[in-house]
């Protein structure tokens, strides 16, 4: 068995970004019998996608799982959908910054993550990690990259999904007013938790009725 | 030229709700002329969705606009979104909670509004009026009725939407911590500006490539 | 009698500043017997404090309300205590950005309200304002003006205070993320409002006991 | 020399409070040369400052730091003043919840942090902890600990001060929206850090003229 888990490469300034380490540190480690490969994306439209569709053929993972940063965010936030839409609120590393454009003019206008979110959730937060589901990932690189994997898995039976981590501490000490933050180890445990309860199979139907932290109404 | 225009009966404890406030108020105006058929939509999840369908079917609308509150936003929140799923955090007026479950079984993952939202927010802006868009429209009833608003004039040529308004000062009066207001007035002038800009046309491309206050990464 | 109520000039590359409007439209009313007299500070520390000392003299106030800008907060917000304490974070309008200095070397660590607050408090919400006590003011030339205004006033007789007002909707509208906003005629009410509280007399002590969004722990 | 630390027991139904879990953590340890003694504050009016009064005499401490929680916050929170007043919004852990009353009647309006905090602030980003300047505690048994640390040691020549901690992750995990937190063995290196700055001596003037994410205005 192997996964397929992704971070991205620093953007907007940043000198780090928590999505690779933490995809980094996972790197050959095996997780409920299956072998993480660990991937950097380039945070730039268009590459990100390519470089994650060649992983993909070459890992030919059972599991792929995307990780991003989300600096204002306070947890470990499960992305339910990815929507066909780009509209960068500031550049990319190469300069584009793309605006009102659809990710595929041929494709859905949504994909849900097929990764069982709300066991996520509940496992998570049991486990003592701060966690929420959120709808929406943007319409920046991290949703491209969200879009074009369920895109490319959809129908083929791989379980794939998008999480956005907080700032690391050390890059919430640069902030006013601070950021919320969650430390290197926190977010490196969550993760390996996630693909744990990822791999081990569908979503219990009996949690679905608790709190989540949706947004409102 | 009609305007079908609905906001929704109090809900979550409340005594009034802004949205039904607002397009009770607009009832039978002409606006750039068409005029406005308002409607009360009551927040229980199916209910409301068939009451739109029917004064669809009354009207004859050339424009839909439906309106809803989010407490806690802090401006006119134009949604671009509705997504193909139900996960309600609290009761519905009828007290039903459903949990993940989709809008409609057979339906897209989500359908985008089809207002000019990019005219609609600068246009706002324009005019004084706090405004930004919206990735999320959440997963209680104002989702389904925007999703089953898109699904039913899903390609015949009718422009329709959602827009998301925040609290009535005199709510805001009592909550601790107190969340962000808007006056009765200022909502029912931009609803106002809202629809003569979704009226007057298309999307004009020179506008799409300014901030909006859209979601993170 | 006489209330002299004073708002200050735009700061922070601002155009306007929404406590002098108000300030400036209660100027020459009469509430509750008693004449309003406004009168516009520079945001220059130093400069703001000589001009109310000025106007004291020259009003011969039996109240004074001094309103100020706190953009981001999202009610009219009475504050409880001004600190002796100068730090700024950005510039005043004369380019001067003191640090760590006391508003008075001579004078106590800090001055209370001597304005009912939590009378201020339950009347606004009672009459539909949404407002919020505070226990700081800053460190900027709002909180400057508040220390010396109860620092010359004290043992005086005449009660004084500051309250922090929203943003206005048309500043709002330039903010991404959108701040929260108040609408001009709703802070005018507002402020009418508390200048006829503060006139009526002493903090009832049957108001004590309610909720009123102060800080944590 | 000796330093005296102390954290408060859980309050408000949590069974955790992560102030006395540092503080208890830091024990009998030596820094910079002085040995940490803790102690555990009632999160109950009148007896958290006796205890603490108490401990100051066995201890003849050399610096005195007490810790609280600040569900909320996001960051290690410097406070630069206690102020004069008990206004409780929950009750305390002996069911009482005083209102609009002055800590002490026969002392100033308030007491400013004898830390040097701008150095304390500056020290602790550089070493990657967030943290930011606080100008206020509350008005909660917080606040009374703080006041009456200063007023108990003003002008004995003992530096002293208060800081507001985040929540722990496992506190986050439990709350709907996610609450910052941080976890335990950063906010332990984080006090540690800050009580060998604090022991090293006076404020560096040339630290004065930076962002330290003050309040508006």
């Amino acid at each position: 068995m192997n996964i397929l888990l992704t971070g991205f490469e620093p953007f907007g300034g940043e000198a780090i970004n928590p999505s690779w380490e933490v995809a980094r540190s996972l790197h050959n480690q095996v997780i409920a019998g299956a072998t993480v490969h660990s991937r950097c994306l380039p945070t730039v439209f268009g590459e990100a996608p390519r470089v994650l569709a060649e992983a993909i053929s070459v890992v030919r993972p059972d599991l792929v799982l995307a990780l991003g940063l989300a600096s204002g965010r306070a947890d470990v936030s499960i992305e339910r959908v990815a929507v066909n839409l780009i509209d960068a609120r500031i550049a990319d590393n190469a300069g584009a910054r793309p605006r009102d454009v659809p990710v595929r003019a041929d494709a859905p206008a949504a994909y849900f993550s097929t990764l069982p979110v709300k066991a996520l959730l509940h496992g998570l937060r049991a486990a003592g990690h701060p966690a929420s589901l959120s709808l929406s990932a943007g319409a920046f690189v991290c949703n491209q990259v969200f879009f074009e994997l369920q895109h490319h898995l959809a129908g083929r039976g791989v379980k794939s999904g998008f999480i956005h981590l907080p700032a690391l501490p050390e890059q919430a000490a640069r902030t006013v007013p601070t950021v919320p933050s969650m430390g290197l180890g926190a977010q490196i445990d969550a993760v390996r938790l996630a693909l744990a309860i990822a791999l081990s199979g569908d979503e219990d139907p009996a949690l679905a009725g608790t709190d989540e932290g949706s947004p409102t109404s």
